[in-house]
């Protein structure tokens, strides 16, 4: 009991590693920017100790933002592995994030769109200015190409109302009236595992209001979330491909509120909010 | 796009709330040492923003570590609000991860006892030194105080096996046979709030070795956790009132294991392991 009594900041050691974690509609992520290659190394071990949410920081992935080589008309690399350590090849609202780190890094500018390499191909994204109305943070805007719709397969008693879509990811979107009862834990592992490699699913239901959509969402590797980007521009194209809503169209999740465009070439846009909660340091 | 291809650390504002996460045996904790109340202010919109897990840092309470007024023998000041917002009086966890936050600040000496002021009254608490064995961590031991058995009531259909004890806080102990079959979340729910104020429920069962218990824990203010400290006590305490364990109790939990040592005056030690997750800046 020697030292005197004040408040020194914790000493970060050099070999830390830092990350910041945000959330886009309430689907978060720690994001490493690590542009010059400096920072340790992180994988799936590293996704599955961060994203731990009693024994880690706890998110819903772990980014990793990295610089692009320059022959692919991209600034960044996008790297996501889920919480449970297994790679994803694209999220809307991890991008969201990602952008949002970049336009804080300095590395990129407000309003501009810029290129990111993800495994599901190139994809432009734009951020901010950063928004007043959005507490530590911006809107976002991200180019998510063309979607493909796969098949339209039957439920268990031929009923319509399921369509497989590829996002880059695999996803299946099931109507259904009642979201509030769906058990979406177990239903959704169950249809979400029945193909190899598994797919995201989305539960949705139209409404309240006209070309609106409220969804509920699994996710492969994680379960329910708050919110799904890619998930949430499925929802919207098979509205659109059933009829029931046109090309401009609000997804409600738990976690928030995001917009989707279709447009008539076939790609979309996905545009919602990013929110920074913290920046913190870690041993690697 | 002007900017250059650099990795900037983040700007840390100085108005930033710094915290480190910590956990104990599972059992998480955002903590704020701020023993010049130089820090903004923190209370219970505080601890729900910060211990939200997809919207803050995650945790499961937020403790004030502050300085202690120098009449009351003790170096250090105790608040802990749940992830709720509510307050508690204790948390033998939450303890461990504020000394070895005392540690890392510098501010005691490894191994050296220190008093620290809690609303359930003043304990003795020593961390560390450092245990290489611990990722991240160390060993600490509280001194958790005199335990009162509060009553002894019969379950619904008479069958003995309650103890109602206060250990700083109310505890009720369940013997249970099954515990990988119970549902903690809804029977803990209806057990810890059948009493004004609540009362935290632990189901324990004996074994699997000699002077061991398992146990599963609902918390007050937060649902199921993996791990409580004043549980783990009260746990023992109650399995030495039945004659089921020794003096020296090892309390498996799903988040870890921790020592109660029982003493002929009533008084009981909680030993266990506390670890460093994350330093994390984020706007007050």
């Amino acid at each position: 009991m020697t030292a005197p009594l004040t408040t020194p900041a914790p000493a970060r050691p050099s070999a830390a590693l830092v990350v910041t974690k945000y959330h886009g509609a309430g689907n978060d992520f720690v994001v490493l920017v690590d542009l010059d290659d400096a920072a340790p190394p992180v994988g799936p071990a590293t996704a599955r100790r961060l994203c731990d949410r009693h024994r880690g920081i706890g998110a819903d992935g772990l980014i990793r933002a990295s610089r692009a080589s320059p022959d692919r008309g991209a600034m960044l690399r996008f790297e996501l592995w889920n919480a449970d350590g297994s790679s994803a090849e694209m999220s809307g609202n991890g991008m969201r994030c990602l952008a949002q780190a970049a336009l804080e890094a300095g590395v990129v500018e407000p309003g501009v769109a810029f290129g990111v390499v993800t495994p599901a191909g190139l994809r432009k994204v734009t951020a901010g200015p950063a928004d007043p109305a959005i507490a530590g943070g911006t809107w976002a805007v991200v180019e998510m190409g063309r979607a493909l719709i796969e098949g339209e397969p039957a439920g268990p008693e031929g009923e319509p109302g399921r369509l497989l879509i590829d996002m880059g990811n695999p996803h299946l979107v099931v109507l259904g009236a009642r979201l509030a009862e769906i058990d979406v834990a177990t239903v959704g592992r169950q249809l979400g595992t029945a193909d190899p490699g598994g797919r995201n699913v989305e539960f949705v239901a139209f409404g309240p209001g006209a070309d609106e959509i409220t969804m509920r969402v699994w996710e492969r590797g994680v379960g329910e979330t708050l919110a799904c980007g890619t998930g949430a521009c499925a929802a919207a194209l098979a509205g659109h491909h059933w009829g029931r809503v046109g090309t401009h169209v609000t997804v409600h999740q738990p976690g928030g509120s995001v917009a989707v465009d279709l447009r008539g070439d076939g790609t979309m846009t996905l545009a919602g909010p990013s929110q920074r909660i913290a920046t913190c340091w870690t041993l690697p």
